[in-house]
């Protein structure tokens, strides 16, 4: 795959990575960086991992041949039907958000005719934030899930598939609300948890956490704005996930109250068991 | 400090771990293991953690000065009030349970004179198991508590507080209870959320699991027998941290449902907040 013009909106953690690993894969002839800030788009082009930036994001989609939108989830909608109308026939949009079915949502039947969209959303995030933490491979060994609909061309969803292949990512391909639901479980009920955990903590308490507290509550130290956006657009999947979190506490909570050793065993044993499952299947996949 | 006779009962990763460094410290002349199998007694000599295995824990613990039990937190008592009658006069007893009002209370008052008791927990462990982990190191600038009570003399506080220093730890005095309720908060309740957390995983959501569930999960590979002993030893301040978990969580999920982004995003800047204090707080100690 060879795109000609890459225009990446959003130059942070996930943009300037794509910038720095399309650049050095030699995927892109020329990156362009959409920023709100002169000075994003200045570490952006200091690290390399754009050629150009530009304040104007439709100025510089209009451009583009294949354009992500590394933007919070809650306002990618909005500049993709900013972007599309100026944008050249075959255009290909894709994203880079934490949610799916909404986005789909708004954009059905509203993007002019040569215009693309496929939604993205590769599992590479961090609690970290800018350009100064992008890394050519962070999407190495990494999963993307791409999320076409039943009006995605074949042509589009294989070039998008080919674009996060050719930046070092496997490739998923799932139903838009499967992943929203998926992904509640696997990230956004943990990460309010995290933040619900990391609440409870008073200052004679710091010197009292170990590397099990850090590990369990890292996620809450993420952008809070960029999270409000998640929960919100996948709002219902997360209050179903977070129920299911709360009955299986209240398993927990039965044991303990009736002090019932067989009972917690098997709790922590099934949980030990997943755990050492998730953990072989990593390995499998590092 | 120099101890002629230090005994290790449980010598996996902590016991193992506390024989590495006594013996690199040059803080013991010589160092008794006590375990259940032969085979870790002869792992624990091979890594040089001890100089002498025994499966009989009394014959090893009378032949001590002091002694150290790294054993799972529900055997401790019966382990110490088993040895203490045949000990030396001047012996020195302490522990590394993560548990610490329960053990002090069931000491109370049934030791034989010239014995001591001082309980102690170094905020050193890891769900990883076995004298194969030992790492002389384990100790460095992390944080032992030491819990007296009213009936410590002076003089055993002194040389077990030196001990933990001698190891590399930072030494911090506490009270039993107040001990048990710090840690249900920074360490079993997050245990508990970890396992419950890990338990929604369905087979199909493997593959969509990334670096924060895995951290965020890491605790829930513990040894779910060592845990069940922990939440039961502290059942009450447990359930107490949870019901305080639940509040927190459903103030978040009441923002949630309300689609509220004013109260998401400011239970989450909190959170946030205080999770960067966190990290400030252990790379100040690290």
């Amino acid at each position: 795959m060879r795109i000609q013009t890459l225009t990446i909106v959003g130059v942070g953690l996930i943009g300037g990575s794509i910038g720095l690993a399309a650049k050095q894969r030699g995927l892109a002839e020329r990156v362009l960086g959409v920023g709100r800030r002169q000075a994003s788009l200045q570490q952006a082009l200091a690290r390399g991992a754009i050629d150009e930036g530009f304040l104007d994001c439709d100025e510089a989609v209009h451009r583009a041949d294949v354009a992500v939108f590394c933007t919070p989830v809650d306002m990618i909608a909005e500049q993709i039907l900013g972007a599309a109308p100026g944008c050249k026939a075959g255009t290909l949009l894709t994203d880079a958000g934490s949610t799916k079915a909404a986005l789909v949502r708004s954009l059905a039947n509203r993007l002019p005719a040569g215009v693309s969209f496929v939604g993205s959303h590769p599992l590479a995030g961090s609690e970290k934030r800018g350009p100064e933490h992008a890394d050519a491979n962070l999407f190495d060994g990494k999963v993307t899930v791409i999320t076409p609909t039943a009006d995605t061309h074949r042509p589009a969803l294989d070039r998008i598939s080919a674009f996060w292949k050719a930046l070092g990512s496997d490739v998923l391909i799932m139903d838009p609300e499967e992943h929203d639901r998926a992904l509640a479980i696997t990230s956004h009920v943990p990460h309010l948890v995290a933040a619900a955990l990391v609440s409870l903590l008073t200052p004679d308490l710091l010197p009292l956490t170990a590397s099990g507290f850090r590990d369990t509550t890292r996620v809450a130290a993420g952008d809070p704005a960029l999270w409000t956006g998640i929960f919100l657009q996948n709002r219902d999947a997360v209050a179903a996930g977070l129920n299911r979190l709360t009955n299986t506490l209240n398993q927990f909570r039965q044991a303990l109250t009736h002090s019932d050793p067989v009972a917690l065993d098997q709790l922590l044993a099934e949980a030990k068991r997943q755990r050492d499952d998730l953990e072989k299947n990593s390995s499998r996949r590092a």
